[in-house]
């Protein structure tokens, strides 16, 4: 067998058995394997953005990595936003770059590039292969750098020789590394603050807003009278009827500060002390006050269950009942389409098991609440700011969990930086049912100049509207194969969603909200 | 004024005027400031592939320098691809990337990145601004280092507190270095071989592709039978009637060698020796034979068009008269639409002044000889091999162009990767047609399959395919405010062709050939 083939073979043993991809000439030889070896599911996207971002929704839902497999340096380029999100994620990701014959890089043909210089700021481990029997041996390395907690990217890179000479045979996965063990003495630094009555914040991240994790934050909250918050972004989150519901931390400074101004500790759990998305003229960038003490229980690479598990021991809270959340749904409105509105039909029509995967941004950051009696559900926020995430990762969440709906909340402005998605979506049938959040620009923008203390003009404020000319989401929809409806009263999107959500998707609804033509 | 408005003013007054952007909040003063400065025109693209494509457009047809503006790390990768293929174009771009404010990159925010490491792949100069005063300073700096020959990516990148601080004033631009002198020895030896009488091949790349250094290329061939070629991917070539024809050098590797192999020397003329765009089993990576020796007369660098007229003059053939195309149009076609009937068209409809943006990748490498005879026109190709660079090229061509029509060809595959290209059409009523050359596939990629020596069954074949399903283009360009038309028949094609030319643009014609569906 030749190198392409010891690879996808070494990674379907090691349990790699979907590869996104946007192939060209560098990586024929891996395209030609898929027909010799069994169990490789390979999905195609039109662009690299919609490869990568659907291996983070991928990994984000079944904690497994995906692989990916782009063409050259530009390719890279391309995923290098969503490889971004997915590393502050800590998804695991097996990235794989086709590169140039080894002895072809030295002529600087058009696509030669720097992979490994491109591919460093969104990895953890890169490699380039050496010759075809390294092949397998790397690509099972890259598959147990991948897995090691929290998730991390692992970049491999493979010249087309490597890839057609001949190599002999697959590799076994090494050892995955466990999670860095929880400090004794961290626990016990913690449950002395708990137990001094002081006030008392839980910051909860990471893996710490899983089910099981959250339920044990909540036993040391009831036991130690500590208040419990999410991270603003956080990879996933379980959330609904039985299961704790936890506020995320506010986006805007102030709001932060408000929040944690009332407390002296606060105690980190798979996550690290808040900080302001961006620096505002006048504002501080961390966002707890001096007076607020932080302390780590547990780093995102370390066993955040088990942390909470032995502190809530530590404290004597194990056994208590986490207050779960009880089935509440808001009412359907009528009316005008507005964020309230369309807020409360999602809240009344969440199905059971869904993942909502949210790039609404300023729309999107008053549904939590509206969703926390809703059905058990996943949800999935922006971790590393770079918009265009939404669609892809709802293509990877549904690819890796076929049984369950997909609800992607989507800006109009972050809708069009992957709207190929919607191809891939049309092609793979995907359960996805898109919500474009239709406000006809970045409307976070248009707060941001705002904040920052900028005194706008017309020109500037042009920059920041969809209108002239304005988008319009069925046509776009239709044109890749998707079905779409437009929404412009609260009866409209309530019609539109519950049909959406009763058949099998893809399919998109266009919420036409204030600021839209 | 701050320091984001001594940045525009010190463009503005560099005679940097157009600025294509996707910004962000650490971009938000150099919006604001686009309302106090007159002169900038900022242009708006919905994702950033489409910002720096359209420079590189921008740049081929004004020789000067276009201003990006991108949001941070992932926003520099969103734009990576098109970089890389300006940088391989040596087009001159002003850079401008936000960051978060200097004292808040410790705090490791969500879109903290390693912007400069993204940035040096694909830049030729990268300077981080240390405070306010300094950026005027340095984006003059950066003006001067984009322009220096042959044309260059300078990258600035600017914490936002650079940009919302108190600056001293504008900062005039350096002396942009000269282009290196012409070697003597080279014309010496060059006009040795030439009357040598042994086969010689002159090779163009760069800047002799424009009409008067090609006259003069002529003048050397017509002088001593030395015979011409252009590289394969060329970032600008004038050509048409009143011009000297030159043809491409083959992509295919076969068809290159049977060219080189019948000279004695290659004479490299703002390029460097042919080599393959990819390795293929068995096949060399040098295009040249052994027997075929390589002699610089100027690299890219250096002064060309005086190369060329220094050599003219030593062999006594600067006042001949040069071989120029005469007016001579294929007719019309009727009955199938495929690559002879659509080359008709193109042929006999191209308007004067036209500039022709090359992305139709296998569909396109017969329409040359088929335009040879059309009006004076200006044609672009892809430089650096990296997919969706027409529509954004396209777009800036036509901003730097707006008395001259854009004929915008491109692959059905290859338009997908920077399809929101055609809402900045739209919006800024770019005179483009853009020609979907619709074969439902990556046809280049079944080719090369089999010039890889690949092997495939039906699950490669399914990743070079783009139905299932298949894309409207006439929708697609719907969604974003372009009109379009399918044409099926070779009379379609060329009704919708004359009118689209005749009107002003944008407007898309999808063009469906054997393969689609």
């Amino acid at each position: 067998m030749n190198g392409a083939e010891s690879l996808v073979r070494t990674l379907v043993e090691g349990d790699v058995d979907v590869c996104f991809t946007n192939p060209g000439t560098s990586e024929m030889h891996f395209c030609a394997a898929l027909d010799k070896v069994d169990g490789m599911r390979c999905i195609l996207g039109l662009f690299e953005g919609v490869v990568t971002g659907a291996a983070d929704g991928y990994g984000r839902m079944l904690d497994k990595p995906a692989a990916t497999l782009l063409h050259t340096g530009p390719g890279l380029g391309n995923g290098l936003a969503n490889l971004h999100n997915a590393k502050k994620a800590h998804t695991p990701i097996v990235n794989i770059v086709g590169e140039h014959a080894t002895y072809h890089i030295e002529h600087d043909a058009p696509l030669t590039a720097d992979i490994e210089g491109i591919a460093w700021p969104v990895s953890h481990w890169v490699k380039t292969s050496a010759d075809a029997p390294s092949v397998a041996v790397d690509g099972a390395q890259a598959i147990a750098e991948a897995r090691g907690a929290p998730g991390r990217i692992a970049t491999l890179i493979l010249p087309a020789d490597t890839a057609w000479n001949e190599a002999s045979g697959t590799a076994p996965v090494p050892a995955v590394l466990p999670p860095e063990p929880v400090d004794e003495g961290a626990i016990r630094d913690c449950a002395d603050i708990l137990r001094s009555g002081e006030p008392t914040l839980l910051f909860l991240g990471g893996k710490a807003l899983r089910a099981d994790a959250l339920a044990m934050a909540d036993r040391i909250a009831q036991k130690t009278g500590a208040e419990l918050r999410t991270e603003f972004g956080a990879a996933r989150c379980e959330r609904g009827t039985g299961r704790v519901a936890v506020e995320r931390m506010p986006y805007i400074v102030d709001q932060a500060l408000a929040v944690t101004g009332a407390f002296r500790h606060i105690i980190l759990v798979g996550t690290k002390v808040p900080v302001a998305f961006f620096a505002y003229p006048g504002k501080p960038s961390v966002l707890i006050p001096e007076t607020c003490r932080p302390h780590t229980l547990a780093t995102v690479d370390q066993d955040i269950a088990g942390a909470l598990a032995w502190l809530a021991d530590e404290l004597g809270a194990g056994d208590l009942e986490p207050i779960l959340s009880e089935p509440e749904r808001p009412a359907l409105m009528e009316g005008d389409l507005n964020l309230e509105s369309l807020g409360a039909a999602i809240g009344n029509l969440l199905p059971e098991g869904c993942i909502v995967s949210d790039e609404a941004i300023t729309s999107g950051r008053h549904l939590h609440p509206l969703t926390r009696g809703a059905p058990p559900h996943d949800w999935l926020f922006g971790t590393g700011g770079s918009i265009g995430r939404g669609l892809p990762e709802a293509t990877g969440a549904a690819i890796a969990c076929p049984d369950r709906k997909v609800l992607s909340l989507v800006g109009d402005g972050s809708a069009m930086y992957t709207i190929q998605a919607l191809w891939t979506q049309a092609r793979e049938k995907c359960d996805v049912t898109t919500v474009i959040l239709n406000n006809g620009g970045y409307a976070i923008l248009h707060g941001e100049l705002l904040n920052v203390g900028a005194n706008p003009g017309p020109k500037a404020h042009d920059m920041f509207d969809l209108d002239r000319p304005d988008l319009d989401w069925v046509a776009m929809a239709n044109s890749m194969g998707v079905e779409g409806v437009r929404a412009e009263t609260a009866e409209q999107f309530n019609r539109a969603l519950a049909a959406a959500l009763s058949n099998e998707g893809p399919n998109l609804i266009d919420a036409v909200l204030p600021g839209a033509a």
